[in-house]
């Protein structure tokens, strides 16, 4: 895929993978993680996808950053204290503007997903106006699409 | 509406509206709130409409207790620091064991909400079993209901 | 007090209260309020005193702001889910570039706080070097000082 | 050592080193760490000299659980989003109640730490009063100490 022929159906892009341990911080009262803050995992393993010294550079020299638009996420089940899950993530480019991100957190040894997410991400610059993103940065992250 | 009889259409609660001020910690250095937070200001705002007393004495003396399932949230505008934003909830029984919430989050003198989220609860015992809602818990959360 | 006579011995500000209710997102497994948490409502007690809109303005206007230097603080006791605690507040003005916070945490009807503090903030310019306060500043938080 | 005879001067464990990654959630707007999140990572390196599978077991089955009871942090130097940090550990027993950890945060290529601290924590059951920690813990935690 090249930046200037996006395509109308989704090329995904190969499954990430990545592992996040769950800590006190994590957990509330109830025993298990704490929800909101699986879209922290989810953004932790997004940003091990684009490189965070890429977002850096992108932020400090272009003035553009990635905001989320949109997070649809259901919860299969509760994820415990010292579990170390894992985070399973494909993307595709929905626009120059848009990417789409279909996560999932797996506890150890599950058959199913504990947790199941759509998130689209939109690129924005430093006044939060739509901008497109930088055809070198789609090229990058178009590796090894399908 | 009583517990026996749930309806088959949402009856909806009234609007519920909460004030949260918005500081340091709930921005992230690109300027604005860290999206993962407005799922914690939801949540602050739920547990004023249910009481939080209520929600302790279930947990401790009933051992039940609500779990988010699904969360569906758009971003639709920044919010920053120093903001007091008008979180504004209502929600509907959907079954004895679920109950949805239609929350927004508004910025001072906004005329569109800057995040707006469906927000699906269950009900759950010490061992994340579902389990119904207590009658007395919905005759009490059905006060006002239309 | 003025701007330009800082005294050699602490004049105290008035105490300040400021209520916290402890939400989910405040407690970890244990079942009280996870510890680094209570520096967070030290500085939303802090913010209220010094003001968030001049805190804000201090910042967009004047590229100047508070960061903690030192905080030192021992926990006396849990606090749990639904309690609604006080955070009083007294301040002293060590420099023009420094401020000492003596904050505590009180549990509703307790008769020894719960969490005790000192914290040291420092005014910094956006590069992170030391900044004197702005005298107008210093005479507006000044007032009430003993 | 052994758990009876407990030192009375610090017999230091070797210096740990755990490395954490900085996020966006880890920011705030005024571009570095949120300082309350320092004593996040701080805890999180404690959970791996201690181990978190033995901590999850000592709460489960022995209902035994640390507390902070102090913190005293000293912050020298701002941290920034993407920067990779190590953070050092090095512990002693001060008694069978209650041990203290020197721990610091270093920035990538750092010649000092940009955060040093020095935190107690004491071993508690489940009804939060101080429990001796068992004598098997100790031993393990031993290991290594000059």
């Amino acid at each position: 895929m090249s930046a200037t022929t996006l395509p109308t159906t989704p090329h995904y892009s190969p499954e990430y993978r990545f592992n996040v341990q769950i800590y006190y911080e994590d957990t509330d009262f109830s025993g298990v993680v704490y929800h909101p803050n699986f879209l922290k995992y989810f953004e932790r393993a997004r940003e091990h996808v684009i490189g965070a010294e890429i977002l850096h550079n992108l932020w400090q020299q272009q003035q553009l950053g990635f905001a989320v638009y949109r997070t649809d996420m259901v919860c299969h089940d509760g994820v415990e204290f010292a579990d170390i899950v894992d985070v399973r993530t494909q993307f595709y480019f929905e626009s120059k503007f848009r990417t789409v991100w279909k996560q999932s957190i797996w506890r150890p040894n599950a058959t199913k997903a504990a947790v199941t997410a759509t998130i689209e991400m939109v690129c924005m610059n430093q006044k939060r106006q739509l901008a497109p993103m930088p055809p070198s940065l789609i090229t990058q992250l178009s590796a090894g699409m399908a």
